[in-house]
């Protein structure tokens, strides 16, 4: 064992506690016939917890880790500590990627050898943890090989050097049990259309999507294949610009059945939408798959990857999880960061442990909306004109002849009230 | 003739003239082996030039025009007044929605008839204007009844009436001889998730858009159905909301080979791209149909309709057309309204003459850059990598494949300057 | 007794009821020291509740109430709705524009005479109502004359309508017994710089201010004379663009210490600042005055003036409100309107109710907050260093001493954890 | 000489060069009765040219310079590259921070000691060289020991260190017959409110910034001292806002002879203003002092200190800048940043040359604008109603008065044409 939170307890629910402890999530009770804890699928990021030093464009490190350093024995302090903190917390999962667990080589061969052991290292741990791999994914973004892209790169050595990364970690991933594998295409767009050819790039990422989705059937990962959608930072433009642009490639590339979305909330809004909608819209085009809840601040152009802390707004998240049917192998990834001022190990413990409290509050309002039928008996009232076998009819025939019913009918139309406040009314009871 | 533009003549091309008149745009000087009419294919909206009072969410009418009203002889007056300013700009097309040109009657079949009698009116003056029609489309977000959506409304009659409207604007549009026929979902969205049926509303608008498509066949209309994106306002999302967006409906419902985009500048501000990024997505994906000329603020976070005056912007935008080929049945439409201050007949005409002029300069500067090779050269040089036979290889490969190259040649990538700033100073030299 | 809110009874404080009631605003509960009501003093608009017709920049009116229209008749029905709404909620304040109330006249005389007989049925009808007006105002924004500015037109003749106009409405508000009289600058600001006398009109503005706090000394008008921060829209830019502007005004023309800020939670968004933000800054500054609860739409980029619907929010802002003293003449006023499709009388007094509840529940855990010392104890621990006397001492020191004593001491601050996250935690035990 | 620049020639005005040359800044040109080089008086910011390592929030170094590292050699040889590139520009001036000079060292004093050093090999250099400083400034934001701000820290021992290191840093730039002081809070502000005690740090903020001014006229600095605003990034809200908000602190604490402002176009854009409007503000405000002349992208929510590339935006700032007299100690600063793929040293020469371009084309558009009488015309016959003796009195009278004349002389003010798109076509002519 570190020391590195030797003061900090195991925490457990324990709702009238005073000190750190769970005051709302409470991993056993059952939420719609499901164990809390199976319904959330928490998972920590290795990343922001341990890799990220708390620089920001003005400033650097403010964090003082032990662990911090290019040395094998560092990346080992910080896989025991990493592990101490899966269990403090109690998390079913983590996600990794390859450079925030192992130092970087002199060679591509020297940062597999420095990779493997540390997989073999998670391997052992996981023997004895009850934590589990929600995802692993490929850092193709911050070495300075990968300034222009990875997949899109002008450079066909790099996209070599991806495609090498990708099946790295995919061969962890499955090795370990993970349950979906992920990308995030960080430099898959550009800075500047002047120097961009669109159309090849966009073609060199179709083509590497497909040697990985092909991969995953050799080697018989069962898991699920997903996309990060974010619409730009670190670039001007992000090739998986949002769900609804996710799901145009994945169709133009043939993969729509291939591939679903990792959807983060401070992505979704960066790209001018909210949680709630882009998760709906994946489900109804079929492509939901796991998310990042971890939000950003309204009034900051930028990531910020906060823990959440508004209930209402992860209720409607987790309303349209739950509606749509819950997660399969996806889950609730905190891919979410300390303020840059937050130095202590305490910050980093109960800064996830407020953020599952607030998940399991909008969890269980989510699940009482849905079990009252209190949206969607509303919901369905609203469009029952459809139910009409007229109406239904008017679906499979042609402008000529409705148009002719249109007159022949004497149609008009009137507006009936959308209920909006009404309905608002109706979550804020439940949140 | 009116004498609403009783002391303003004709405008010219005369680059030294002190009064109005185009001091850039000379419609038969050659660019790029065609008239610079017929590269550029101007049209006036109807719409903002003719029936926007001048209103805004704080204030009403400030426009004092003698056609204002609900009158037949009003809407006589207005489409004297409107070709009237077609022949002093010269413009080779124009545009309208079918609420711009009729009183709304008591019933569907009162307005129909309304409807038809301007559109005799105009195909009358059409016999003596060299103006045509670029596209028409048809106002589904006016009217009450259009508040809740159009194709995607709970309730179907609406659908119905939308579906009579639409047909009724083709077939205008076909016997006028319009070039395209425009679908812009001004309500095709939702202003709350808690009352909507996003994946019902999603397919009603598939199947809307099928019908449309099959009624253009049926007719024989030969012009090109263009959809028109736009990210919110006056919804808070709308279904349509950038190109990939659209692109992406299009694929769902099987018609990507059927239905190109109507691009406008201040949607894809909204929208978080650039102008130039959604004309280049849009050829890079086979969908690019026309374009709306018209910009938007940056600081404001509304559609603002404003005459484009950045002619640096403008040559990007021209540059992407051309570099596509140019318009095929497209064009730039001004969809582009006047500031409410600008009261005066000559404001109308004035802001049209600049916007041709900014027009006629941003697009010569495009041809002069492509003629140079200017940009295309280094955009070869920077992915000249890829025309190794072995780098083409490798896209028909698979990751383990080429994960073993890349330890066995021991790849080491090494990054190449971008060049941003220099390809800027390129432009610069042409704009 | 119209017969427009026919079957909707009375609200009262019912936790438990299935219907229209209040679940958490309970008027008489103390909080710190006061009744609720007294705390949150809420107010109802005139405007948006009953002349706002539901238009949008895209679509007319959507709202079909028996009142609308121009004549006296209309505007005596109209008030009779809205104190039979402010007795329905109970509320003990509302607000008005001078156009809200009366039609417009042919000349400035007989606007005043309609405006004064409505006037005159105010004060009838609040001799036997409990509901008393928290302010008045002018709109200065809405008539084509005001097009381009009030106080700062350009033309000198709008800069005497409008002081005409504001005389009446605080000779008005005056015999109601009005608790503060307000200002928004809807059109002292600019389309255009190019058309603009950016110092001209900042000193006209001035002017005009100096002379409604004159005018108020004169008729002995008791209440607080209120500035509503706005940075724009309907203009590209407003001159009251927020607290922090409209502080630098005051003290440019020394008026500090004779008017204060009525906030808007939109209008903070739309500036770039949290509501709390400008709520905390007008109390460091000595402004505070009253708030307009209505949130926007992180999304849209336009004013929404959506009622309030989420409690950890609202709690914030009642946290500093109640931090700083609590409301003097101040209150909470809904500048809010209803969603477009919200076309029944049941969605006007749902809004209100519902948003009535939720300033409540914000209220109580402000309140809870502040008597816990929950946040003050932290943030007094962590500028407890500025107790010392040596640290006071430096603040009347010079750059040369400290700069002495940090070499001679070998200072070497050290950082200390910010504890963000962990107050988020202790923020939502209370929400 | 080192070998950085081996291959680039001395830049000179060649406007039919093929190679780097200036094709429009001319600096003997005269330009309004003054060179050209004293009326844009071109600085380069020593941090982004010679520090920046190229790193973003998602990935480290991409630059590769032969000065990076942590010695005095290191910071040697950077100095000398950087007089030989103000050398081959010819620009007239620089500006730097402490911290981008020289190394950290283990205490404040050996700090000071490595930058005195430094100071000193400026001194030298500049003895024979053309260039001038024309602002120092200090680095208050980037060690971790200024995370929660530098005058506005919660520990007063980093306001000692702040004091400490700016009175270095105005000696320095006293020394070195620097024409300003910059101060620029990058993190006095905060991340959340919720451990800020937003009334304390505005004080601590007013008491620094009296003491720098004291400082300045202890040591005879005749150079003006500047702040610079923003409004946020790297903290959520930054106190020196805008310009606006940085003359209400001023006002407040009786500075608003002694201060003024550095504008950063980059900057305005965040704060939701264009760059003219603030320096047109700050000139109305009597406090316009600077410019760093660094573009962000409209697209991008932070900052992205692009080097200016827009003509035509370029021209109405240097518009506002000569309306208003010039620059007096001021200048334009590119505070401006190679995009992080720009590896190459010509491109750092290429950016600060194609910048200067830009602004020398802005430049002569801005003065032919006003020599023509092209805008001031138009804008004083707005005004002109304001010239009449009853509307300058009405400026003296009061309320009652003015609303009497109302009535009595039945004015019915009616609005006149702005002409926004008239002239914005005047513009058009001239850029």
């Amino acid at each position: 064992m570190s020391d590195f939170f030797a003061d900090i307890p195991k925490l457990t629910y324990a709702p009238d506690a005073e000190g750190l402890a769970f005051r709302h999530y409470n991993p056993d009770e059952m939420v719609m016939g499901k164990r809390m804890e199976d319904q959330l699928r928490f998972a920590c990021a290795y990343w922001h917890s341990f890799a990220w030093p708390g620089g920001d464009p003005f400033g650097g490190q403010t964090f003082d880790r032990p662990w911090f350093g290019d040395t094998m024995a560092d990346a080992r302090l910080k896989a025991d500590v990493a592990f101490e903190m899966f269990d403090l917390l109690g998390v079913p999962f983590f996600c990794f990627h390859d450079v925030d667990i192992r130092p970087e080589g002199e060679s591509f061969a020297e940062s597999r050898r420095n990779f493997e052991e540390i997989v073999d290292i998670f391997a052992a741990k996981m023997e004895t943890s009850k934590t589990r791999l929600l995802w692993g994914t490929a850092n193709l973004f911050s070495n300075r090989r990968f300034m222009s892209g990875a997949a899109t790169n002008p450079d066909p050595d790099v996209f070599a050097w991806s495609a090498a990364t990708v099946k790295l970690c995919m061969d962890a991933t499955h090795r370990l049990g993970g349950e979906n594998y992920v990308l995030w295409g960080g430099r898959e767009g550009y800075e500047t259309l002047l120097n961009t050819d669109l159309s090849r790039e966009l073609d060199q990422m179709g083509r590497f999507l497909s040697m990985v989705v092909d991969y995953k059937h050799k080697i018989g990962f069962p898991g699920t294949i997903l996309i990060e959608p974010k619409p730009q930072e670190p670039t001007k433009h992000q090739y998986d610009y949002d769900v609804a642009t996710v799901y145009g490639n994945l169709k133009r590339f043939g993969l729509e059945n291939e591939v679903k979305v990792n959807i983060e909330q401070g992505h979704a809004i960066l790209a001018g939408h909210s949680f709630e909608h882009e998760i709906a819209l994946a489900n109804a085009l079929g492509v939901f798959g796991s998310i990042d809840m971890n939000r950003n601040d309204y009034q900051s152009g930028w990531d910020t990857d906060q823990f959440p802390n508004n209930v209402p707004e992860v209720a409607l998240a987790y309303y349209e999880i739950l509606k749509g049917g819950g997660f399969g192998t996806g889950g609730t990834n905190f891919d979410a960061k300390l303020r840059r001022q937050s130095l202590d190990p305490e910050d980093l413990v109960a800064a996830h442990a407020g953020a599952m409290d607030v998940c399991a509050r909008g969890l269980k309002a989510a699940a009482r909306m849905l079990e009252d039928d209190a949206l969607e008996a509303p919901r369905r009232a609203r469009y029952s004109g459809w139910e009409d076998p007229q109406a239904q009819a008017m679906l499979t025939s042609d402008l000529e002849t409705i148009a002719a019913r249109v007159e022949a009918e004497g149609l008009d139309p009137q507006p009936r009230s959308g209920r909006q406040e009404i309905l608002e009314n109706v979550v804020n009871r439940y949140v």
